[in-house]
């Protein structure tokens, strides 16, 4: 708080800089506050109107855009604290960020317990941490660098933060895919079979980390997916199910902000994923959850012994917090459905949903196998009948009307469409097509634009084993723009064996 | 590079937003490039002008600042690319930045080699990597997690990618002292001692990283501290010796930059100490090196085994790019001389090049300490004669005469002043003081403004071991500003036992 308020308040103008997710204050180099305060370009400050207070970073500007009595705010600054033009803010120095000295410490080997992650998380959260500071807690914490005592702490840190949800019956089921895999979106499926069998699944799913397309970005392209507690709850208690977007509800504050930082570092720790699948699952207010492991050479998970340390991670930590879990482990050698992108992937769910003639067997067949694990944990049948249930319900349409159902009460269902500016990519030679090199064709899915622009992306027409004939086309490229059709072309001309045919 | 250049560029508006080191470029939302190229706010953009090219960050802007055919830069951006107002900038998309996966597989587990070293301070160098992206390489590389052939290959790399002085002389000697103990600022002594002594010492120091004064802080509250090359080499044929500032002769690029983001975060990780200190002694052209490591419980290096440690890294890493380096470990409990912050320090240098009656005897004992060690291992005297000799040159006045010759050819002498807001901190209660805790002593000095205000900071009266009054002034803070004088004194009162006193 500064010492006296008055002789630190300025007056808003609004010069409309969009910053993001980062909140930054513009401010004139020799007006009063400045001078008086010492601060200078990239100091980070307190800043208050009424009962509300922002961390920002400071930007000095030396033309005439403020006056000396003037600041302004990056546009989420703006909206974060709820200001207008003329309003008087309030600008303080900002308290040393105590529990940077815990990440300095676990950088230096010290192991964090709960009060340490509760420290950290709590500031994250408060947005007391700068972008580099948050990377620095992401590093330490990643490449096995946490022991599931510190990732049960960091789980539990972050479930505390946020909000909770309480239902009236008392086995919540849930289900989660361990990303890497494109194209997996079995998500919208499984939430229809399982809803449709009568079960409770409030699904909150997240955005893309760094792959082209989250759970909730596919079914943003069908229906809308930010909805407020007070919506998740009316829809869940109407429908049995919801999948809506979990950003939108902050079920786990810090989690959403360190998941930005994880995209621009293009990675994330596996403490730091168990910690962020968890801490939804109980913020979400699940009791018995199935988590889906896909292993293969460019899956996220590459091997066996990974995928069984990740398993003991996850059974171990939902113990410690109170959630049943079973983790499958499934095959992940190649992409599932055809599409990849939100679009291309909402047509693969909605093929496998209404039992088009064409419709991806393999995502069908993912789907089941998940719903049908979840039928068995929450004892709605018995051991073994699982898959059948499962298929039953979706052969009958069941889980297609359920589905809709859901849409309809998150707000209506609209037909997901694909980017205007199409390309086909045709085989060079003739031959069986052997290996998929998954992670360069997400990165082209990702070049094409998605997941932010929701119809770019591609669809493959083939699969691993089918016979190619020279010319054939093998996917399609769907982009918004020309120049991002050229920026992928380039890519996908530098690059060689994404597809091997032999 | 842009498919069709012309199609990718826009007119300059100087906007005068001064974001420091990090660039960012503005464009209006709706402007072809953003709809063309799909760039949204934060995206990271190569923009060329002319022959130069810089990667940048977008903001963009949804008022009308700039019209849809204008773009603007950070002021650091502006000055990098040398252009003026109207000029023409061209656009595009950045390629991935490969040597982050190297970043990555770091994390996990693998050591990184010469091959990999190099083409991360590459990257590092042209401005590639984001802050946090820098902040995840300097996580990594911190707290033990680089081993020997690591922090080697690092320091390779950094020397590497640099300018490199050459001399006529065979033997160049230079000192570096392992931070964290507020005041010891031994180097402009030692500098002028060794080049009395006839010796080619071309000494470039750092500004602070996370302490309250770097040795070019100090300096330039004396003299000219931003030298060029040219000058730089002026001043040692013709004085044997020069104490400038390292950043402005790019000595070692990548560490510049890596410094701000450890200054973000305040921590340094010793691989990354090592490599940045010798890098810098390599790249300057130097053979035989002495380096300080003060121990103690609230300096940098808390402990003998701490301090034996980075003297096994110094040495081997020294053989390995070709630099004698003598390392010595001296008592490092309490600060050294009474000054702390730029020109508190410098006030002491002066005292002792001076021989003043109250000059500090700890500092001028150091001076001598280290300068002896470089007589002795330059072979200028005989082993157990090296403070002998160095004390008769300080003693003499050829040390000072030195001092004065050298910041002469630098650009002239200046008096230093220290900050006008002065206030005195007296003793509570009567006692011998006990212990100093200089890591807090260090954050009230930041907290008063230094090093960016160069007045500001403390002075202290007592040393441990003095025998106190009730009411005795035990050190006396400078601020530029009432606002940073009742910041300071806002941390002091809810601390206790900075000063012990029993």
């Amino acid at each position: 708080m500064p010492t006296n308020r008055n002789s630190n308040t300025l007056i808003l103008k609004r010069l409309g800089i969009d910053t993001q997710w980062e909140y930054y204050i513009y401010m004139q180099a020799n007006c009063h506050i400045c001078r008086s305060e010492g601060f200078e370009s990239l100091t980070r400050v307190q800043v208050t109107f009424q009962d509300k207070t922002i961390i920002a970073t400071l930007n000095v500007l030396g033309s005439d855009l403020l006056n000396n009595k003037q600041a302004s705010l990056s546009e989420s600054a703006w909206k974060a604290l709820g200001v207008k033009e003329g309003d008087k803010i309030a600008i303080a120095h900002l308290h040393p960020v105590e529990s940077m000295s815990l990440v300095r410490s676990k950088i230096y080997g010290k192991r964090l317990n709960e009060s340490d992650m509760s420290a950290i998380i709590k500031d994250i959260t408060l947005g007391h941490y700068s972008g580099v500071q948050m990377a620095a807690f992401i590093t330490t914490c990643s490449g096995d660098n946490m022991d599931v005592h510190e990732i049960a702490a960091l789980t539990k840190a972050m479930v505390n933060i946020g909000q909770k949800l309480k239902w009236k019956k008392k086995m919540i089921v849930d289900k989660h895919c361990v990303g890497g895999l494109p194209g997996n979106r079995t998500t919208p499926i499984v939430v229809s079979i399982v809803a449709a069998a009568g079960l409770t699944i409030p699904k909150t799913s997240s955005r893309a980390i760094t792959s082209p397309a989250g759970t909730a970005d596919v079914m943003e392209t069908m229906t809308n997916v930010s909805l407020t507690l007070k919506d998740i709850k009316r829809v869940v208690n109407q429908e049995g199910g919801c999948m809506v977007w979990g950003g939108a509800v902050q079920l786990s504050p810090a989690d959403d902000l360190l998941i930005k930082i994880e995209k621009a570092l293009d990675f994330d720790g596996e403490g730091l994923m168990i910690a962020s699948v968890l801490s939804k699952k109980a913020a979400a207010g699940s009791t018995h959850v199935v988590i889906d492991i896909p292993v293969g050479e460019t899956a996220k998970v590459r091997t066996l012994v990974d995928a069984h340390k990740l398993k003991y991670y996850f059974t171990v930590v939902g113990q410690v917090i109170g959630l049943e879990v079973e983790v499958i482990i499934t095959d992940g050698i190649q992409p599932v459905g055809n599409g990849i992108g939100p679009v291309p992937e909402a047509l693969d769910v909605l093929a496998v949903l209404k039992g088009d003639k064409n419709r991806p067997k393999d995502l069908e067949d993912r789907a089941i196998l998940i719903a049908g694990a979840i039928l068995e944990l929450a004892n709605e049948v018995s051991i073994g009948q699982g898959k059948f249930a499962a298929q039953q319900l979706l052969q009958s349409g069941s889980a297609y009307e359920k589905f809709l159902a859901i849409c309809q009460v998150q707000g209506g269902f609209k037909t997901p469409k694909l980017s205007p500016i199409v390309h086909q990519i045709y085989s060079e030679k003739a031959g069986i097509l052997r290996t998929i090199d998954n992670r360069r064709l997400a990165m082209i899915a990702k070049l094409s634009g998605a997941p932010s622009d929701l119809g770019a992306g591609l669809i493959l027409h083939k699969k691993m084993g089918d016979k190619i004939k020279k010319g054939e086309a093998l996917f399609t490229i769907y982009t918004d723009t020309q120049g991002e059709l050229n920026y992928t072309l380039k890519y996908l001309a530098q690059q060689s064996d994404i597809l091997t045919i032999t």
